[in-house]
Formats: structure tokens, C-alpha cells, sequence
């Protein structure tokens, strides 16, 4: 068979392997290049016609509840509750002072943010259960998910607005400090990082209630709904961005009461395993 | 209505909340005690019962693909393929003093373990994915994947065997100093980390054929299979020991393949992201 012209790597493979590679690299299946190579599941939609996400499923998509109660809001009685109300308060005005009503860039600058603490909380918990031999009542799954929802929120909005340069390089500069405030924080207390979740997600909730608002005046455009929203939420065709950031709003709200719930386990002296996790709370 | 007794912090809530806490409460709405109490959603088997496992659903239940070939091995060619190599050959060496052939404990305490390198890798490429505005082409899912699937191989084991004190204590130890050392080693070279824990997963499939021995030969007593594994796998009812073995032992040589896949993506140049990730693996 022909052997394809293959990368100087694959060139050093045991000359059986390389026939193999070559063998099926000549048959077309040029993604598989790699004597390892373990092709993606095929998925389709529906409709038969092929499913173009890799990073979620059909069967992962849903449509938001939209009739959550936006205003539901945790009174801080306690020192910690208001240490937590107060660390939230103090990171608003900075934000609001760098990002005025420029909401699509806000959106997409936090929401890099947004999606660290269910990962740190997800493997902080998966780390306890392996070193304690314990269940984890579902708390992971609920948290990695959290996780994912956010960075999903980043996909869609980075279709709608490109970062600059410094904005990256501000993105990166923040990550570094917040994963490691947050990763700290948590070890320490569970409580208080959850309570900090909970006021984070109140504020994105007024944030968003703020993009509607510059949306309806006209201020931003209201383009059409990015392709991975309208799959990912299951939005009707010719959804449009108004739509779409009424959805991850209903997604903050679900994520706030998940937080203050668990924040509120740990006020009654549990642990979350001890309460079963509320997955797929969207 | 009557107000129930309830703990001191939750006296210090507003009046009103109160009320409403209580009131559930004593509708016998017991694990909402908090104001923010997100109920789990009801999940049932396929013929009506109750699913009692709040950590996975029915359907991320599997049955596990035997026919892998498990003899397949990744011949190390490149410095850095040797060094990974040896590397956990080395390891091998103390682990077969420490244990023997208590395949079951050892087992166990290598699942603490093994559980560590998919969450870290998982983690690194979602911060990655959100610091760079980009996509993961799937690969923070399937290492979550491979990370929860090794969570529950120890769920599993812990059903039949007891970690004794000092056992837990080395688990601390060891997850402690493996947990950092694998976080650096992906930050410096996935390409290397990802061929370590294909070599890991070949030593696992090598470990788990003598754990079959020792069933097949008496040494281990061939006890039934824990419920949590019947319903994770899809076994039969009946099933024992032996088959939870079988079926573990495949879960390794998917993981062996993910991760030698992932290795090699690196090795041609290319960032995981630029070869669909083989979700739902297994
Ligand atoms: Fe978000
Ligand atoms: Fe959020
Ligand atoms: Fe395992
Ligand atoms: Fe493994």
C-alpha cells in the first residue's frame, strides 16, 4: 500500500506498528494517526444529521427554567455570611468601574471566572472521597457540572464579543490569583466558599438583569443566538442573544440556590454527603 | 402551626424564613431544612424501583467492553517514553513488597490513587480552555470520565475489603505527595504525564490477572459482587467478585488507550484539542 508521507515521531515506531498506521492512514481514517487511536463515538442528532459538539452530548442539553425566582436573596446573619456578603460587595465596584455597561465583555471576562470554584469544589470533594474512602453523596457531579455549565456560558459569549489583547493577558493575571485564593479558601472553609458563590451568582443575576436592559435600549445589538446556544440550551431557530442571556441567567440562579444550600449543610454541622446532591438542578 | 425544633443556627434566621423552614418541616419535608434547599432529583431503574445511588444514574451505567485486547503496550522509543517507563516500573518494585499478593487491599489503596491523574488533567485542561478562550475538543469530559470511573472502582473495593489505620494514613500520604507531583507534571509536559498513566494502567491490568489467580486458586475468597457494582456495570444478579475483576480490568485498558492516545497527540505536535476526545469510552 502506499505509505503516506508520516511525521518524523512515527517514523521512529517498531516497523510493524508504523505498517499498521500506515495501513489505516492509507484507508482514509487520517484522524486515527496515532497507534493508540481511538476514534470519537459517532452521535447524531434527532434528526439523523451529525451532532458538531464534541465537549457536550444531545442527551446533556436542556431548556432552562426560566420561572426560578431571580430575587431570592441569602440575608447575611452571621459574621461569616456577611464576610462573604462584604468580599462579593467590595469586587463589584472595581468591576463596575472597569467594564461600565459594556455587558457582553463583562459577561464573557467573568464567566473565565465563573467556571473555576465548581471545579475546585468538585476536585476537592473527589480528593476527600478517595483519601477517606467515603461516598460523596453526589456533590461532585453537582459541582463539576456547575463547572461546566459556566464554561459553557464562555463558549457562547466568546462568539459574540472578542477579547483584546489586555484583556487576555487580565484573564490570566486574575485566574492565577482567584484558583488558588478559591482552591485555599475551600480547604479552609466550605462554608464560607459556598456562602461567597452564592452572593457571586446574586450579583451575575443582576448583572445579566443590566445586559437585558442595554439589549432592550439598543445600546448593544441583539445578534443572533450563537449555534452552540441554541443546540446546548435547546433554543428554537432564530433564537436571538436576548434569548440566550435570559437562559444563563435562569443557569446563575439555579447555581446560587446550589450554593447557599450547600452552604447552608455545612451551617448545620454536615457534611454534603450527607445530603443528597441536587444534579441536573437546571 | 408547630414550630420544630430546630438548631441554634437556624434560629438566627430571619422570622419569615423561619417560618417557611418550619412549616416544611413539618410537612416532614426533613432534608430541605435550609431555606435554600434544592430537593434531588427523583431518579427510578427501569422498572420502577428507586435508584439508591445518588453518585451516578441510570444511565451512565455501562457494560464493559471484555473483547479490549489487554495485552497491547506502548514499546517506549523516545527518552522521555523510557523515562515514563521506568518511572513506573520503579514504583512497581515497593508496591510488590508492600503488598504481596493481597490483591484486594492493594487494589483498594492503588484506586486512591489511580483516580488522581484524569480529575488534575481534567482540571488543568478546563482552566486552560477558559483562560485561552478556547475549546477542549472533549477532553476535560473524558478525563472527568476516566477520573469517576476510577472513584468508582474504589467504591467498589471498599465493599470488600477494610482499609485498616495505618493503611488510610499511607493513602493520605501518598495522595498528598502524588496529587502535587502529577499537577506539575502536567503543567510541564502532559505529553510525559499522560504516557505515565498509560504505563500505570498497563501495571494495573497485569495486577488485576494475578487478582484473578488468586480467586481462580482460592487464595481469595470469591465473595458475591457488591450491589454498587451490579448497577454501575450492568452485571447479572449472581455476579461475584470474579466478574467485578473482569470488568474493572477492561475499564484499565480503556483508560491504558485514552491515555497512550493522548500521549501521542502531543507527540505529533498537536494540542488535544485538535483530536475529538473519545467520550463514553468504555
Ligand atoms: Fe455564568
Ligand atoms: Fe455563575
Ligand atoms: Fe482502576
Ligand atoms: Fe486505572
Amino acid at each position: 500500500g502506499s505509505t503516506v508521507a508520516l511525521g518524523e515521531k512515527e517514523a521512529t515506531r517498531l516497523p510493524q506498528e508504523r505498517e499498521e498506521v500506515a495501513e489505516r492512514h492509507a484507508k482514509g481514517q487520517k484522524e486515527n494517526v496515532s497507534y493508540w487511536g481511538v476514534p470519537p463515538s459517532k452521535v447524531t442528532k434527532d434528526d439523523g444529521t451529525a451532532w458538531n459538539w464534541s465537549c457536550f452530548r444531545p442527551w446533556e442539553t436542556y431548556k432552562a427554567d426560566l420561572s426560578i425566582d431571580l430575587k431570592k436573596h441569602h440575608a447575611p446573619l452571621t459574621a461569616l455570611d456577611k464576610l462573604a456578603f462584604w468580599t462579593v460587595k467590595s469586587m463589584r465596584f472595581p468591576t463596575d468601574i472597569f467594564f461600565q455597561r459594556r455587558y457582553g465583555c463583562r459577561a464573557m471576562m467573568l464567566e473565565t471566572v465563573a467556571a473555576v470554584p465548581g471545579m475546585v469544589g468538585g476536585m476537592l470533594l473527589h480528593c476527600k472521597s478517595l483519601r477517606r474512602f467515603e461516598h460523596s453523596g453526589g456533590w461532585i457531579k453537582a459541582l463539576l457540572e456547575e463547572a461546566e455549565n459556566e464554561r459553557m456560558h464562555l463558549m457562547t459569549f466568546m462568539e459574540v464579543a472578542k477579547p483584546r489583547w489586555y484583556e487576555r493577558a487580565l484573564v490570566f493575571a486574575v485566574q492565577g490569583v482567584f484558583f488558588n485564593a478559591y482552591f485555599l479558601g475551600y480547604l479552609i472553609s466550605p462554608k464560607f466558599a459556598h456562602r461567597v458563590v452564592g452572593y457571586l451568582e446574586e450579583e451575575a443575576i443582576h448583572s445579566y438583569t443590566e445586559f437585558l436592559k442595554e439589549l432592550d435600549n439598543g445600546n448593544i445589538e441583539n445578534v443572533p443566538a450563537p449555534a452552540i446556544a441554541i443546540d446546548y440550551w435547546q433554543l428554537p431557530k432564530g433564537s436571538t442573544l436576548r434569548d440566550v442571556v435570559m437562559v444563563v441567567r435562569a443557569d446563575e440562579a439555579h447555581h446560587r440556590d446550589v450554593n447557599h444550600f450547600a452552604s447552608d449543610i455545612h451551617y448545620q454541622g454536615r457534611e454534603l454527603k450527607e445530603a443528597p446532591a441536587p444534579i441536573g438542578y437546571h
